[in-house]
């Protein structure tokens, strides 16, 4: 059981992009405990077509995380905004949603939200049971509680502004509307991506203005798609979605690098970071291959969005189609040529040229940056690769090689 | 009877600052006259504490000039932005009032506002009738409709950022709510002091958000006070109270110079511009003395916040005390001095100096500044007067003479 204020510290930062402050969240921990009450976090989602992916999790899993302390986590639908769309018009993006649309975009929300949340301790709320009820003279008292040049400075503003972007006034007060739903909430936390940090600071002032303690700031950072690079996105086609079918979660998961394995496990798992370095550990020691542990990650998500029965097909089938389907009965063995190893790892274009996969390390690197180079089941993007396990198994294209270590 | 277009145009644009755009006005008098109703003409008042003086009636007299030629002008009282306050609380002058201060406030209002508006053709409105009923949504909408840069366009505003001294967001939206209490008047014309020009030019964007024509803007110039130079203002001492008695208002009008008299001619009183130019060609030709026009402008000004008979009284009484009593019975008489006048007019400090009312040109100039000269009972601080009338009656401390021109 995590029960103390430093180990519980110690499992809600795992994963976090900045905590405002540590500190400030361990008295509030130590505070709330006294008072016999679980701390209240929230998190604010737009109500707008939910289809999560992998990177929309990491957020979700870091509430879950509050929750399985015994926290009360508010799930917070940004009805009112989205019931205003964009009313300057310049955005198409963003229609006004109704209130049946909206209704309809929160039950499909618990759907895939449940997932990760337990759904009989979990509170959700509309930011229209306050906001839809504040007067002109309401809004006028809130927005006399922070200036323009404060607002100003948030990083898009203060670009749009120097650039001459027109930025509208009620841009204006969507964050200070933000900020009341953490007084209307009675917050003390507000968690977001790194992109809402002003935001969530901004609510820490407000707070103060309506008498209420600051709420702690947590942000969770934005997760890398499966290239390893740019943001997971629908639109780049690098994501994993977490209504996709278990064998094409646990295939696509399978394709990642072995370091954004590391950053999915810190982001997409419950395992902590002591757990995780007692991993690292045994493959630097060669007591384990990485693929063991990619294949270990893939069946735990697989679990979260499906099922522990799911996640053991998909990982059969995966066995089946992937690894020995295609890999030959026979494939050939060999020592690591010289000259391919360095300090940091093993070079792959040498790798590949020595062991005959490609008639030139040139072509090698060609291979490699068009993706056709697999290592150990996983597509090799990197020039250099760590060595770990006991073994290389090598495809290129259609040629195999195994290189003992 | 005013009734053509121009005609209205002549008088409507008599002693106003700004009219934008006069085209406009032309057009909107012809439609509105087309469509068999009058104009709606719109200005606001802060329900704080009326006592007024005569620089506030600049503004009620032109709301008179719309009301003489038969258009609807609506008194608008700022009842919601008065409940408001300044919330940010750095502005102490700025409590906000209770709805029984604002009802109090406004009969004070109506009993001074009706010695020059008629009663029976002026609306008095509060904005609160809408804005109070707008919701958080309604507030969004409106301010989508502008941006953040054009109003910190506003003087006031840009020098402050500029400054960094905090303008808080509440105050970003006091010009929307004015633009749009226009809307929901449905203005034809709003006017206001010089300083609410950047005020009422948004009316005109966000009527047009609003599917509505752009009213036409109309700002008063401010009024200088006794002296001359200073803005009218009760801290500075230099206004005339319009609740004030008779004799008090009569008397410290007799007391401003003549050039400060046309102004006020212009801006004081329902004289058209052909009339007051008829005035001044007597008596640059010698056949009216500047002191007959001035005692006709305070007989005129006491008439409008009094009556007509108390005007009389007021004028006999400043004859006798003033003017008879105080000058001997016997002043000695004598030409106009060698060498005082010049083609500007006469050199004061030199005329007391060689009429033998100072020792010498110095001293007469430290009398001047001082305050202790009087010609034709009214006191003089420029050195230099144009020569009007056929005698200066010139009073320097106890000292009296005539100097016949």
């Amino acid at each position: 059981v995590l029960a103390t204020p430093d180990e519980q510290l110690t499992y809600l930062k795992k994963g976090l992009s900045e905590l405002i402050r540590e500190e400030d969240l361990r008295e509030r921990i130590i505070l709330r405990a006294k008072e016999g009450r679980p701390l209240r976090v929230k998190a604010g989602f737009d109500p707008t077509a939910p289809d999560l992916h992998l990177g929309h999790t990491v957020l979700l899993r870091k509430m879950k995380h509050f929750q399985d302390l015994g926290h009360q986590i508010v799930f917070l639908i940004g009805a009112t905004t989205a019931m205003i769309g964009d009313p300057s018009g310049r955005n198409a993006t963003r229609p006004p949603l109704t209130l049946e649309e909206i209704e309809a975009n929160t039950e499909t929300y618990k759907s895939q939200v449940f997932k990760i949340l337990d759904p009989e301790k979990t509170e959700i709320r509309f930011n229209s049971e306050w906001l839809a009820s504040l007067s002109f003279l309401d809004v006028i008292r809130l927005c006399s509680k922070y200036t323009v040049a404060r607002l100003l400075e948030r990083d898009d503003f203060s670009k749009r502004y120097v650039a001459g972007t027109p930025i509208s006034v009620h841009e204006l007060l969507y964050p200070l509307a933000q900020a009341y739903d953490s007084v209307a909430l009675q917050c003390d936390v507000e968690m977001g991506g790194t992109d809402q940090k002003f935001n969530l600071l901004v609510g820490r002032e407000i707070q103060k203005d309506y008498g209420q303690p600051p709420q702690i700031v947590a942000t969770v950072p934005i997760l890398e798609g499966l290239d390893g690079e740019k943001k997971m996105s629908k639109s780049l086609g690098n994501y994993v979605g977490i209504t996709e079918a278990p064998e094409v979660m646990f295939a696509k998961i399978m394709r990642i690098s072995d370091s954004l394995m590391w950053r999915w496990y810190e982001l997409l798992t419950d395992t902590s970071m002591v757990e995780i370095a007692a991993v690292q550990e045994r493959i630097a020691r060669g007591d384990m291959n990485p693929m063991q542990a990619k294949l270990e990650l893939a069946r735990t998500i697989v679990a979260d969005f499906h099922s522990p029965a799911d996640a053991g097909r998909a990982a059969e089938e995966f066995n089946r189609v992937v690894r020995q389907k295609e890999a030959p009965a026979e494939i050939e063995s060999a020592p690591l040529p010289e000259g391919v190893a360095g300090p940091n790892g093993i070079n792959v274009d040498k790798l590949i040229a020595k062991t005959g996969l490609a008639p030139s390390v040139s072509e090698a690197r060609r291979k490699r940056e068009s993706g056709a180079v697999e290592i150990n089941g996983a597509r090799v993007s990197d020039l250099v690769i760590p060595v770990s396990g006991r073994e290389l198994l090598i495809q290129v294209g259609r040629k195999w090689k195994r290189v003992l270590l």
